[in-house]
């Protein structure tokens, strides 16, 4: 089987996120599997429907710079017009931007040996119109000293367990480890325009949003950054902060 | 009367364009206007109306950054909150972000002596999700060198009657000076974004946009630079470039 390495890009606010489910037809995975299938059956006769597989899932209304994906078939595609092609059938708010053929032993998911997420916070004296979709609007002045301080105890190796959502599908909490190294989040402010940036080789379900909240609550000061290590080992999620809204939140790139 | 200030920021796209016009209310002047008295109304129970008028129309779908107003009320206003309590009023896609109290004679067209317009490009390899709906979108690789050199002579005091579309309503053309002065066109490219900044004393109706248009031929070879100097003496709008779209022109600033 020949193995094919997919980047994308999306503007996620349309869709229920990446991973396919039940019914749901609004998915980005679902969309691309169904575009893929329809571009085999179109340009190579073949009616194969390949499973396309994600660095990981991303939540209904979070967007994605590169996510990345592979999918497995026999045949060997044109690489030269391959991502212009699926491109013609795509909607606008889905582009691939790569495609690349990679080892068969490549899986975006197992893989990957790092992630980068951002998360934009509109904490500007007057809300900007253009970054009303894609920033968390905070009204009051946050303390970024504290901020960064909290989020340098957040990074290394820890349980995130209070940093997750209980799964409802895949039990993760359960059955697999919620250990995870945060590298670094880095944090950046131009003109009132604040960005989150996590890296990290692997994020719980919610993290980096939990992660966010929780780093807000300390900017307002309703968490004290004492408390950040405190919240890590409680394991217990109703410690931490809130989980903000997923329209700020983008996943940046995946390494391999 | 006292005489105030307004800086305006607006996502165009869901707007016909600045001025209000017969019966169409979903104009940015309307809105405004009418959000203004039900302002004064509730907060001074006060019925006056005050016209809020504009540094100038923009297109419907056009950006603004800083678009400026002016409008006199009797009323000594109180300035700590209007900003503020304006906001909570309007759309979220329409924020004042400055009020001033000015000179009685200052007056938001006339006193104007130079404007920003910058207009977007998208001219990736792959258009990018994000600039869809504020970018216009280039397939074909474009002569940045001719664009420059074309963008040159552009600039300075000429009659950019051939760079006009003849507006119904204000007649512009027929009685008016169709001369102006373009001090500078800055061009730059970040990562296949391309940014046309276009700074004047003033701008006839539609002019940046065909001004665009018109780069764009060149940077596509279908226009030679040498003919800008003659397109602009033939005062015909027939020589110059498309009209392109206004969803990626944005009116940045507006200089008193």
């Amino acid at each position: 089987m020949n193995n094919y390495k997919l980047t994308i890009q999306y503007d996620g606010r349309k869709y229920n996120g990446w991973q396919k489910q039940g019914n749901t037809s609004n998915t980005i995975q679902r969309i691309l599997e169904s575009t893929l299938a329809d571009y085999l059956r179109l340009k190579y006769d073949c009616t194969t429907n390949p499973e396309i597989s994600g660095s990981g899932r991303t939540d209904a209304g979070v967007h994605a710079l590169a996510q990345t994906a592979n999918f497995k078939v026999s045949l060997i595609l044109d690489l030269d017009c391959l991502t212009t092609d699926l491109n013609l059938l795509l909607p606008l708010d889905i582009r691939i931007t790569e495609v690349e053929k990679v080892d068969e032993h490549f899986h975006a998911r197992l893989s990957a040996t790092g992630k980068y997420y951002s998360y934009y916070i509109d904490n500007r004296l007057i809300r900007n119109v253009f970054d009303r979709n894609y920033a968390l609007r905070e009204e009051a002045p946050l303390c970024m000293s504290e901020i960064k301080k909290a989020a340098l105890l957040l990074c290394g190796e820890h349980d995130f367990l209070s940093f997750s959502t209980a799964s409802k599908t895949s039990k993760l909490t359960e059955t697999k480890s919620t250990v995870r190294t945060i590298y670094d989040i880095e944090i950046t402010e131009n003109d009132g325009l604040i960005r989150l940036c996590f890296h990290g080789n692997g994020f719980l379900y919610n993290m980096v949003r939990i992660l966010t909240g929780t780093l807000l609550e300390v900017g307002r000061g309703n968490i004290s950054t004492e408390n950040i290590s405190d919240i890590i080992a409680k394991k217990d999620r109703a410690f931490a902060g809130p989980t903000v809204s997923p329209h700020a939140l983008f996943l940046d790139k995946v390494d391999y």
